[in-house]
């Protein structure tokens, strides 16, 4: 650091210098996030200095992010809860915001962890080793960070010919130190869902828990013409992850938490002193609270309306990328569920790589089967879809 | 949420409403946190949809990241290394940005777990059973939440009579299980600093790593009269925690954790498949792009200069508040080290209490002894201090 500051126009250059090597996620077909909207950009500014680490001081962003927990629940199909006098969860709705999908993964296998060895989970037999969770082969690499932390074993059951998990496999792989079972509602690679139901119904045979981590079909699911069974309308479910700084269209850090039973929450607390409250369950100790204000504004500004619009957005995207695709001869791998498309196309590393020095375009790859991944999101346009099928045209007949 | 989404007028409505429930910092004598720098503020918003978890589409946000790092480094001497082709690290110094303190020091724990396990830190014996680390009686709340999650056990060393880690409780607790010490840099409580030069000795001889949490004091110590050892310059020292989000007057998210060698980073790495980079060391996924610009602009902005004249203006205010509490009978549990008061006063839950109701001051409570803690902070003033005692000496002459 300069013994002396610099002036405000010297650390201006010096940003605006620097921005202009960031992607402005024209021709990203790469990212589950996007820009987010406006009005979530201002509400965000406005709460500015909220701390959500301390309640007391911050009742009003709280209650924002109370409003939100309340709205995902709703959408969740979460059950309503009267805990009136509760500390740790005054809505209706159990959970929390926090600060993305890994946060959220990783606090949902806590909280079974500690339902389990506290013995507030009757499990049918009593754990005789290390617990284990049992995750599909697709999961997020947020597990590998859940795996490496937290002394918990996790067992990846294998994937089925359309890339869900197979139900054999996660069977064959719970075992007496099994705790939990996690599905994935628009996995990050092939945007497929797991089978959300069939889960359940293990992990109820099973006395299992059951986290869906739907950090990005939290917000997509919903709003399909023909939505798969993955919230908490499933009996099974315990815990879902979703983001809404990714298809929620909020501001980074904007992860949510929601739980079936305020339990989880009480697994999760430790003590606060010297705070306006007197525990906190949360991973994080100061917290955003311009992104929960973000969250709450976009939510309330879009409703249920402006999220289907975006995701039917979206969707003819994809529509409009796999039949070009399939034009030049190209075939996904699966019929896109969601805005994810995995195109089967030769030499795909190398593609990819041609894609962005030739052309600038950002894609990535899937790790098995290598295909080419694509994310349409709301930032990319339909004429956009064009030219990127142009270039992949002469990348791919250059090869 | 409601079907169709309310005008934009309606949610900021909505939303001024929330913000006026939320306190102003004005009369807040409890917070660690402050306001953000004007300057933070505008560069926050600048980079508002930059993702630091996925560094190839947001280079340049990245790059500030990376500056942060390497003004951090040189603000707390921190070795220089010339690692040009490595990916984790492209600074000179070795860290990242992480949402805060508590995350930080999750980190540095599962670092030197994963250091021990992997075989890659020599210990003097092989590990006999679950790995501990000791730390002082004064540590944060958030070791609880390393104790919870980790598989770690966390041994507490009780305080010296000035509130500083005794040394011979620290050698007493250390066994053949023990992987590293903990001593903090301007403890929440009392503001104290551990002995972190004795500290240093003790896990050099004994092989242990050594974490100094110095989320408060690291935009702290360096700039007071006379600063104690508790940085990399002093040679046991192997991870630094600093949040720029509460003495550095940046936005809320902004740790970050600093450590003396590449490997520390290396052990915490997952692979990521389908990102602009191969794998990620980070606790989160995605990260606020927003908080790296924002702290390099406030870093820049006011350089050593200014962050001096922020400490001499905090310590003046505190020595007003010793030294007006003294006229009126209140000695304070010991000379305040940094801007941090433990005030012995009769009665002091109930003081707290009418202190708030009465007069609307925020203050918090010293778990053992229970004294009333006051944080001198940016936001406060010297006229408050005076209102404050004034107030102060009604509420305890009517108790």
């Amino acid at each position: 650091m300069n013994e002396h500051g610099l002036s405000e126009r010297e650390v201006f250059s010096y940003l605006e210098n620097a921005k202009s090597e960031d992607t402005d996620y024209y021709r990203v077909l790469s990212s589950m996030c996007t820009h987010p909207h406006k009005i979530a950009v201002e509400a965000h500014r406005l709460f500015i200095e909220a701390n959500l680490g301390d309640l007391g001081l911050f009742a009003g962003a709280h209650r924002l992010e109370q409003e939100v927990v309340r709205m995902l629940g709703e959408l969740l199909h979460a059950p309503s809860i009267d805990f009136p006098s509760r500390d740790s969860c005054k809505s209706s709705v159990c959970g929390y915001l926090t600060t993305g999908g890994t946060e959220s993964n990783i606090q949902a296998v806590r909280g079974m962890k500690n339902l389990v060895t506290s013995g507030r989970k009757g499990l049918k037999k009593g754990l005789k080793g290390t617990p284990n969770i049992v995750i599909p082969e697709s999961a997020h690499f947020s597990f590998d960070k859940v795996a490496d932390m937290m002394g918990i074993e996790v067992r990846r059951a294998s994937l089925d010919s359309e890339f869900r998990v197979n139900l054999a496999s996660v069977e064959k792989l719970i075992n007496a130190n099994s705790i939990g079972l996690v599905g994935i509602a628009g996995n990050t690679e092939f945007g497929q869902i797991d089978p959300i139901d069939k889960l359940s119904e293990i992990a109820l045979e099973n006395e299992l828990f059951l986290h869906v981590d739907a950090a990005f079909g939290g917000f997509v699911i919903p709003f399909l013409e023909k939505p798969q069974p993955f919230d908490f309308k499933v009996p099974g479910v315990t815990s879902i992850a979703i983001d809404p700084h990714k298809m929620g269209l909020s501001t980074i850090p904007s992860g949510a938490l929601l739980f079936r039973s305020p339990s989880f929450l009480d697994s999760l607390k430790v003590n606060t002193p010297y705070l306006t409250t007197k525990s906190q369950f949360t991973l994080t100790g100061t917290r955003s609270g311009a992104s929960a204000a973000a969250t709450c504004a976009v939510m309330k500004y879009l409703g249920n309306e402006g999220y289907r619009k975006n995701v039917q957005y979206c969707m003819q995207l994809t529509s409009k990328m796999v039949e070009g695709a399939r034009k030049i001869g190209f075939e996904p791998l699966i019929e896109p569920v969601m805005n994810v498309i995995a195109l089967k196309v030769p030499n795909s590393d190398l593609v990819r790589e041609q894609l962005l020095n030739r052309f600038g375009w950002n894609v990535s790859i899937t790790r098995t089967p290598r295909t080419l991944r694509l994310v349409l999101m709301p930032h990319n346009r339909p004429e956009d879809i064009e030219l990127f099928l142009q270039d992949l045209k002469k990348v791919t007949a250059e090869i």
